[in-house]
């Protein structure tokens, strides 16, 4: 693998398979690489699902997508990583919750959402440099610039550390977005009908106790992937 | 199953098994009935894993708990519920994410969070009145209050869905709270170290395109589970 693929080309799409092929709703389907991009790239946790012996298990974890893959980190001891070097398949899952849709009738309730879901084997990275780099991506996806800001790792915290590959080559996106969507007979019945949009933001900054006088807060605060809750 | 069963008692705990027991920081988790109800009821989606011929699938939906049981709905059609029908096991996960952890290494950045894992076998809730009661605690789980607002389901429209409940009887809560662990050595780092919490607010309403003029607004902008973004 590379950590260098380009972004995609303007309109390149995933196959739809057995398993990706958006059976309910397709209208709400994509499988454009675009897409499944943004998604990603906004996302801040993922969930995991791998099976052990035909039972399944989800755990959480932060992660960050590079060019065409989608890197990941942990604990070499968790269960996770030991399944996945046996090359095992798993699933990997991104929810971003955008509101509530209220419609007049509690069945055509929902949320406006944007997720997708990805199937596929993933590949441990091994050398130091290009482990560090996967490292340096899932950092600043989840705090942008922390990688030039914080002490950086040395080879004996990248060596400690298993860090995994998962290409994006078989998945779909699903979104909902809009106003609820109620029954024709049901247009007329007298309650509040539309869509009350979810934000995530940042409250202000808590300092560490033992923080020196006059640090410089972390420059994220500025960087568009976060929006601060009312403070400067 | 009875959907009645009450609260658990103070101090209840769900006994640790081979896969709930937390390996990685154990100090950071916790099998107490409360704390698991306390995320359970914070969350909006959850992750439902399940295995089809030993391969993972995750997918997103909503939910409720209602007393030791969580409850989710869906098509009958739908690929989960299919497999639920047979009775087989699932892993319910729901992940609630409250701030950055900066800390003065990259190796010690994180993430403050709430997260449960679940392990169980669903069972369908076929009674009428029971299917009602369960569909009524997901509507108000999500949107405080609509099941009193909006058009009621119909008979048809409970039949037409597939209700299942999965006990908590098996999980573990993980939690992480609190300010950055840094080295001893990285103390005197001269950089920011501290949390910024994540707040997820409401922003204002946006009323369906063919809503009548005066309709009065959602009861639930007033309820605590949501917090408005500024405006009244």
């Amino acid at each position: 693998m590379s950590l260098e693929s380009p972004d995609p080309e303007e309109g390149s799409s995933l196959p739809p398979t057995g398993r990706t092929r958006i059976g309910r709703k397709p209208e709400r389907g994509s499988y454009d690489r675009k897409t499944l991009h943004s998604i990603l790239d906004a996302g801040i946790v993922c969930h995991l699902g791998f099976s052990v012996e035909d039972r399944p298990f989800v755990i959480p974890t932060t992660y960050a997508r590079r060019g065409d893959f989608v890197l990941f980190h942990g604990a070499p001891a968790a269960r996770l990583f030991r399944q996945m070097e046996t090359g095992r398949e798993i699933c990997l899952s991104v929810t971003l919750i955008d509101g509530l849709v209220l419609a007049r009738s509690v069945f055509h309730h929902s949320l406006n959402y944007r997720s997708v879901v990805m199937f596929g084997a993933a590949s441990e990275i091994t050398g130091l440099e290009e482990k560090r780099e996967a490292l340096r991506a899932i950092t600043d996806h989840l705090a942008p610039n922390r990688w030039e800001e914080a002490r950086k790792p040395t080879d004996g915290e990248v060596r400690g550390t298993s860090v995994f590959s998962l290409p994006i080559s078989e998945g779909s996106a699903k979104i909902r977005e809009g106003p609820p969507v109620d029954l024709e007979e049901d247009r007329g019945y007298s309650v509040w009908a539309g869509c009350i949009p979810f934000r995530t933001v940042l409250d202000p900054p808590e300092p560490d106790p033992t923080l020196f006088p006059g640090a410089l807060l972390p420059a994220l605060l500025d960087h568009p992937r976060f929006e601060k809750n009312g403070f400067r």
